[in-house]
C-alpha cells in the first residue's frame, strides 16, 4: 500500500519534475561519457609491478620484438636509436617510455553529433560494441554468418542505448560484402546510422587510409589533422611480433593523428607464458612498442594502451574467456598504464558460451567489472560478445546494455553529504516506522536506484501469471525487435551523405571482389 | 595438435604427479577456507567514512534504538550507562566503540571434522550456502515448498563441493515439519550430512539453546563453553529496533560463548533512507548495537558484523538485488568493520531472478564480487539464492559453487616471482613462436588457470554436436543430480548419533506441533 503511494506520487512529480530512469532509457537520452567517481582497484605492490616492468624491459633489451615487413617501421626504430637486426629490433630499458611520453593522456574522440564527443583518458570511461565476430545469433535463427544488415542492425541497438556511448567498429564481419570492400561500407553505416563516434579499417593500410578519408569528407580534412575523429584497433601478432600489414595501419592512423588502440591478445600458455605475471610483462612490452611507434609516425599523436588477456582450458585446450586469471592481470595492466600517463583499453564483457545464459552473463560481468575497476578509459566489447567473440548475440548485446547501465550507477559511487546522510529522515522517522512515505525519500527516490529494464523484478506470482515466466534473454529478444522496430536514424547533411556514397562507389569500382 | 600433446602430457603427468583441479573437485578436496591475497577494495577517503560515522553516532545518541519485549537487554544497557526511556535506548558518542572492543577480531569455528574448521576474521574468506527460502526449485518440478528432503539435499550438495566451506544454516525452511521442531531435525540434519562447520536456530530462545546443546552433544560442553562451534544470524528489525525474539537469541549464542552474526536488512528507501549513506550509517549503528549486545551478555564471545543493504524498483515497489548501490554500500561497510577490528559478514550471492538464467548470474556476480571485495569473512547465500531469496536453486546452487571455485582464484591474486614471471620462457621461445610445449608451461600450466566443471569452452560444433547445445542451467541440473546420486555421508560416531538421536525425540515430544 505505502510502496503503492510512493509510486502514485512519482508519477505524478515526474510529469512536472525531471523524467524517471525508465524513461531516460526509453528516449536514450544518457551522458556521453562516465567520469568515475569511484578509484581504480589497485591489487599489486609497488615492488611487484616494478618487477614486472623489469622484465618488460628485458624481454624488450634481450629477447626484442620483430617488425615484419614494414621497412619503414625498423627505419623508425634505426632512427630512434634501437638496436636493429634485420627485422628483429632491440630496445634500451626506458627507450620507449621516454618515446611514448609525447603522447597524451587524455584526448577527445569527436562524434559527428558534438553532444556525443567522448574524451578519452584520465577518469573518463567509454563503452564500446564488441568487435571482429564472423558471426551472429539471436534466439529465433540461431547461429549464422553476420551480413551487412546484421551490421547495420547492431550499429542501431547501439545508437538506441543511453548506456553505451560509441558505435564501435567491426561490430560484426558482413561477410555478405567482399573483403576488401567491406571496410567501405561499415564506415559509411556507423556514419548513417549512428551520429556517435566510431572505429575504422585495420585490416590492410588502404583501408585504414579510405576510413580516415571517409572521416574526413565528414569532419573537414583541417579539423581531422588537428583533432582525433576515428580509432584504429590494431593487434599484435603475440609473441613479440608485430606484422606489417598492422604496422603499417598504425602508422596510417598516427599520420591523420587519429588514435591507433594497440592491443595484444596474448592466450597464456599459447601466445604468452602461462602465468599472469610474465604474461602481464609481455602484453606490457609488446604495447609500449606499438604505442611508441606512433610517436616516431608522428609526435603527439592520441594512442590508447590496450591489453586483451585470456586463459585456457585445462581439458579440452581452448582459450576460456571471463575467467578470474586475466580479470586480475587486467587490474595489474590497469596500474602499469597510468604509470605510463596513456589512455587504457582493457578487458571488456567476454564470454565463452555460445548462449546468452548464466554462464555468458557471469563470465561476462567478471571481465566487465575488471575493466571497470582496472581504469579502462574505452572499453571495447562491452556489448554482444559470445562464444569466445566468434558470434554477435542480439540477446546478449541487450542484456550487456543494460549491464553498463547498471556500471553507471557503480561507476557514480556513494555520495557523502547532508542530504545523502539523511539525518533528517531519520529524525522525521524514528524507530519501528518506515522511510517510504518521508521526505527524505520523496525527494531522493527518483535517482535512488538503477533499475534495469530487463531484469525481473516482479513478485513471482505476478512473473508467472502475467509476465509469462520468462528467463532475461527471451525478454531481451523482444527487446532489441522493438527497439529496430522504433528505431529512427539521426540526420545526416545530405551533401556529406552524397560525398560519402560517391566515395564508397568510386573505391569501389577501382578495386576487383576479393572474398578472402 | 600442440594442445593435444599438452593434453597428452597433462594426462601422464597426472598420473604420477599432483590432481589436476577437475580431479580435485571430482574429490572434493578444496581448501577449508580461503586467506584472500589481494588487497580490499577501498572506495571511500577518511574524511567520508568519518561523515557517516559521526550520522551514525548521532542516530544512536538523538533517536536511538528500541529494544523491545526483552527486559534483560535492557537491564544490560542500563549498567552500561546508556540512557534508557521505557524501551528506547539512547548511546553516547564511543560508548558502542568501547564495548565492542572486547570481541576477537578473528575467531575459528570449529567443525566435527577439524580438517574443516574455518577462520573468521582478518584475510580470511568462508563461503556458506545461501539462508533462509520457503520454496526450492529445480528445473523439473519447478517452485514448491522446501521439504526436510530438500533441505538435507543442500547440505549433501554443499558438503561434495569442494568450493564452499560451510554447512550454512536454514539453507530452506523445512516446511513439512512443524514449525517449532524444525531447528532439531536442521541442526541434526548438518550434522549427520556435513562434517563441516554449520549455523544453529534463532527464531526462539529456547530453539537457540536446544541448537547450541545439541552442538554440546557433539563437540563436548566444556569445549563448547570455550570454543565457537556453532553460530546464529540473527536480524535487526530495521530501522532502529531490536525485536526481543532476536536480543534473546543473540545473547543465548553469546552467553554460550557462540558466534551471533548481527544482521540488518535494509531496504532503502522502506527500511532505511533511499540514499545509500544514510542507509550505511544507519545499519552501521544497528549493527554495531548487536554486536555491543553480545559482550555485554558476555564479554570476550565472538561476534561478526553483518549487513545486508538492498534496493528498490522504481516502477514495481519490489526490493531489487544484485544491483550497483548495495555493491557499492557494502564496499564502504567493509571500510567501516575494519575500523572496528571485527569480522565481516557482506552481501553475498543474491537475484530476483526466478531462474538460474543470465540474470540471476549478473545479478548474483556482482553481489558476490562486492562482497569478494569489501573484505567478507563469512560469506552468507554464497550459493543457491533466487527470487529475492524465496527460492532454492538446485542449479544455481551448483552454479553458483562453481563460480566460488573461480573466487578462490580470484581472491589468491598474482604471484610475482621468478617463476612467474617467465624470463626462462622468453629466451626459450622468442618472437613469433609459442608457448604450448616449453618447459615453463610444462612446469606450470596444472595449476595456471581456473576451470570451470560447468562451463562450456568447447569449439561450437562440438557444443552443438556432441553436447546437446546445453545452456549452463541444464549442465547444472544434470550436476547436481549426480553428485547426489554419488554422495556419501562422512562418517559420524554412533554413540553421538544416537546422543542426537535421543535428544531431537525428547525434545519433540515434550513439544505440541505448532505450524505457524
Amino acid at each position: 500500500m505505502v510502496a503503492t503511494a510512493v509510486m502514485e506520487n512519482a508519477t505524478r512529480r515526474t510529469r512536472s519534475g525531471r523524467p524517471l530512469r525508465g524513461e531516460r532509457a526509453a528516449k536514450a537520452v544518457g551522458v556521453p561519457y562516465i567520469v568515475r567517481n569511484i578509484p581504480t582497484y589497485d591489487i599489486l605492490s609497488e615492488e611487484n609491478l616494478q618487477k614486472i616492468e623489469r622484465t618488460a624491459d628485458r624481454i624488450l633489451a634481450e629477447v626484442g620484438i620483430e617488425f615484419r615487413d614494414d621497412p619503414v617501421a625498423v627505419e623508425h626504430w634505426k632512427r630512434a636509436g634501437a638496436k636493429v637486426e634485420g627485422v628483429l629490433v632491440r630496445f634500451e630499458p626506458g627507450m620507449l617510455r621516454e618515446i611514448v611520453s609525447t603522447a597524451p593522456a587524455e584526448f577527445t574522440q569527436h562524434a559527428r553529433n558534438p553532444e556525443h564527443n567522448v574524451r578519452i583518458g584520465g577518469k573518463n570511461v567509454v563503452f564500446s560494441p564488441a568487435y571482429g565476430s564472423p558471426f551472429v545469433m539471436d534466439l529465433d535463427k540461431g547461429r549464422r554468418y553476420g551480413t551487412l544488415d546484421d551490421f547495420q542492425n547492431f550499429i542501431k541497438l547501439a545508437q538506441s542505448s543511453p548506456w553505451l556511448h560509441h558505435s564501435g567498429g567491426t561490430i560484426c564481419e558482413p561477410v555478405d560484402v567482399p573483403v576488401n570492400k567491406r571496410h567501405l561500407d561499415m564506415v559509411y553505416s556507423h556514419v548513417k546510422y549512428s551520429d556517435r563516434a566510431f572505429m575504422g579499417s585495420i585490416t590492410a593500410e588502404d583501408r585504414a587510409e579510405d576510413s580516415i578519408d571517409m572521416a574526413r569528407i565528414l569532419f573537414g580534412a583541417d579539423f581531422v589533422d588537428q583533432n582525433c575523429v576515428i580509432l584504429g584497433n590494431v593487434n599484435v601478432n603475440s609473441p613479440l611480433v608485430w606484422d606489417g600489414t598492422m604496422t603499417k595501419s598504425l602508422r596510417a592512423y598516427a599520420r591523420a593523428n587519429q588514435a591507433a588502440v594497440i592491443v595484444p591478445f596474448i592466450l597464456g600458455g599459447a601466445m604468452g607464458p602461462v602465468t599472469n605475471a610474465g604474461a602481464i610483462a609481455q602484453s606490457f612490452a609488446e604495447t609500449l612498442a606499438g604505442c611508441a611507434l606512433t610517436q616516431l609516425e608522428r609526435k603527439g599523436a592520441p594512442v590508447i594502451f590496450g591489453n586483451f588477456l585470456s586463459s585456457m582450458s585445462l581439458r579440452s585446450g581452448s582459450p576460456t574467456f571471463g575467467t578470474p586469471e586475466p580479470a586480475i592481470g587486467s587490474m595489474v595492466v590497469g596500474q602499469l598504464a597510468r604509470r605510463l600517463h596513456l589512455p587504457l583499453r582493457c578487458a571488456g564483457n567476454f564470454s565463452n558460451s555460445k548462449l546468452p545464459d548464466g554462464q555468458a552473463m557471469q563470465e561476462g560481468l567478471m571481465s566487465m567489472m575488471s575493466a571497470v575497476h582496472c581504469g579502462a578509459n574505452f572499453i571495447l566489447h562491452s556489448a554482444g560478445f559470445l562464444d569466445g567473440l566468434l558470434a554477435m548475440s542480439y540477446e546478449k548485446f541487450v542484456m550487456d546494455a543494460d549491464l553498463c547501465g547498471a556500471l553507471h550507477s557503480y561507476l557514480a559511487g556513494v555520495t557523502v553529504d547532508d542530504n545523502t546522510l539523511a539525518m533528517d529522515a531519520f529524525l522525521q522517522v524514528g524507530p519501528g516506522s518506515h522511510f517510504l512515505g518521508c521526505d527524505h525519500t520523496m525527494r531522493n527516490y527518483q535517482t535512488a536506484f538503477w533499475d534495469s529494464a530487463l531484469s525481473d523484478n516482479e513478485p513471482f506470482e505476478k512473473w508467472s501469471d502475467e509476465g509469462g515466466s520468462t528467463d532475461i534473454a527471451t525478454r531481451a529478444n523482444r527487446q532489441w525487435k522493438k527497439t529496430l522496430a522504433e528505431y529512427e536514424a539521426p540526420p545526416l547533411d545530405i551533401a556529406v551523405d552524397e560525398a560519402l556514397c560517391d566515395y564508397v562507389t568510386r573505391r569501389k569500382a577501382a578495386m576487383a571482389d576479393a572474398w578472402y
